[in-house]
């Protein structure tokens, strides 16, 4: 892993070109709203004025936790490896999403039925095996040029909200939520557990290896991992939700410009989501009330980055469709202008 | 066109079939937030606890407005033939999305080159003519099941917003925005010409067709009836933006029942859009800062209920998957639940 070869995207002629191009294209300057933004990002990411989409993969990092014998979950831990072989049955909610939005499912096992320890009691994992989950993440990278990350880890909603409350210092009371489902009671329990492991670990922000490796799990390290691979070979990551944006933070401790290839595809109703989205000075694309994760919210995000590209690449010009253009200057109004 | 038969769609006992449905499906209930709302909608329009889409189709209707002489638009009258001429080669927006998502674009010419009358200064169109409109969408609901509603028009936001103050009488301060591209001057100058047709028409909410007379256009018009016949042959019409939503103002004081076939795509940039969303009690599904029109945010939409669809009828169930449910119960959480 080489992350001194991650690169900030930022390339003000390319960026000039890319925008001069959206701007010939026959609609009103702007007119596409993020769409727009989602072309410039790809093409920047690409080091092209033309981006395209040659591949899409959707790795689904999966992994149990100990944490859940805290109770900090309504569903058993059984239940990662029945989704598992769920998903490799093509059952899923992902699977279906993939299918039709021609993109690869890539299902990753982290640790499925070999829990991380509890993070209540003791470190998650030791360090060397979350360098090595990240590693393993970083190779994933490859498998394609749009990635979308995804991940399946009952409790694992745990640990992204004690990664979040490690590196913001915010109370588990506003990282900790619902889960998949947990009571108020449920979450009171999680919001405890969480706490309890942040005096026992006192986590270190600017040691993001050691908030892994305290905090769990192995999938969260791997999607780290994936954001720092997509980051080094100039691929886009498609992020779903809460638990990839834990990964984002840890990777952007890593590496501040990996968030660069990154896109955010939604806010999910998970209670720290938003306020995660903040810290990281994130926009989501989408805002549909979900929470079920698997990578499900990101194959949506990559359906509209499909439609940004597709607008980019094949709309006529106002030259090319004999279209007249605006007789007011959008970048600079004048009290003049008709 | 018999508005009689406009019945709404609830069904107790349909719509707990298919939330059953839902929550037998391998993700915690609820999960798929709005998505889930979209499969129980399109199942009560449809009358079935599978529901399909079968056909989908986006009615473009295209239409020239009088009062673009005031200097409401940036863009001369000229270019809504010119878009059309480019919706015919599919060079717009509108064919890229509508090509990638298979639908059918259908473009409809309701008077490009022959605008209404200036609205500032006399009604836009006849009565007969208005009613004429109404029709002639109205037989546009039987090209699909799955009905986009899009518009091409050089100055009708302004109309739009006319009438969105006719209906709600705010302030066209508060319902008029800068359209394709307007610097303040022009949006003042929006203003102006609104307010003056408002005191020269004295509008009344009570008289829906009476107010698409006298604001126009016949796009609008045309839009509103597309609703009013989707809704007649229990079809689900996927609005647009700013444009189609005031036609959804119109549709619903005709029959307020209209509105449960409808779903709305975006919300736009458009100032007035969230007002527009919020009278009408409707939540838009996407928030991307468009303001194209064409049908864009409403191919988006389409999208989206797609993967709700596939996502209902393709998904495993627990019992197929053997996948364990939650050991507590979703709907009544309880205090003894781990």
């Amino acid at each position: 892993m080489n992350f001194d070869s991650i690169r900030p995207i930022a390339d003000v002629e390319l960026e000039t070109r890319i925008r001069a191009r959206l701007d010939s294209l026959t609609k009103p300057p702007g007119s596409l709203g993020r769409l727009e933004e989602l072309a410039v990002q790809l093409g920047l990411i690409q080091s092209t004025d033309m981006p395209r989409i040659a591949s899409k993969a959707m790795i689904i990092f999966c992994a149990d936790h100990g944490v859940v014998e805290e109770g900090v979950s309504p569903y058993p831990s059984e239940v990662t490896r029945q989704m598992v072989a769920n998903f490799r049955a093509s059952g899923a909610a992902i699977n279906v999403l993939c299918r039709h939005g021609g993109i690869e499912p890539v299902i990753v096992d982290m640790g499925v039925g070999k829990p991380t320890r509890n993070f209540a009691r003791e470190s998650a994992i030791a360090r060397a095996a979350a360098e090595q989950a990240i590693e393993t993440g970083f190779t994933y990278a490859a498998k394609a040029e749009i990635l979308g990350a995804g991940e399946m880890g009952i409790g694992n909603t745990t640990s992204a909200a004690a990664i979040f409350s490690a590196f913001s210092g915010l109370d588990p009371l506003e990282t900790a939520g619902r889960g998949t489902g947990l009571d108020d009671a449920g979450v009171a329990r999680k919001v405890e557990v969480i706490r309890r492991a942040l005096v026992l670990h006192r986590p270190d922000p600017q040691d993001p290896i050691g908030i892994l490796a305290a905090l769990g799990g192995f999938e969260i390290a791997a999607i780290t991992g994936l954001i720092l691979g997509a980051a080094s070979r100039r691929h886009l990551v498609m992020l779903d939700g809460f638990i990839t944006c834990a990964a984002a933070i840890v990777a952007r401790a890593i590496s501040p410009a990996a968030l660069d290839y990154v896109v955010f595809s939604h806010c999910s109703a998970e209670r720290g989501h938003k306020k995660m989205l903040d810290f990281l000075n994130a926009r989501s694309l989408l805002n549909l009330e979900m929470r079920l994760g698997e990578g499900s919210g990101a194959a949506l995000g990559i359906g509209l980055l499909e439609a940004a590209v597709n607008l980019y690449r094949e709309m006529a010009t106002f030259q090319s469709a004999g279209v007249s253009t605006s007789t007011q200057p959008a970048e600079s109004p004048s009290a003049e202008a008709r």
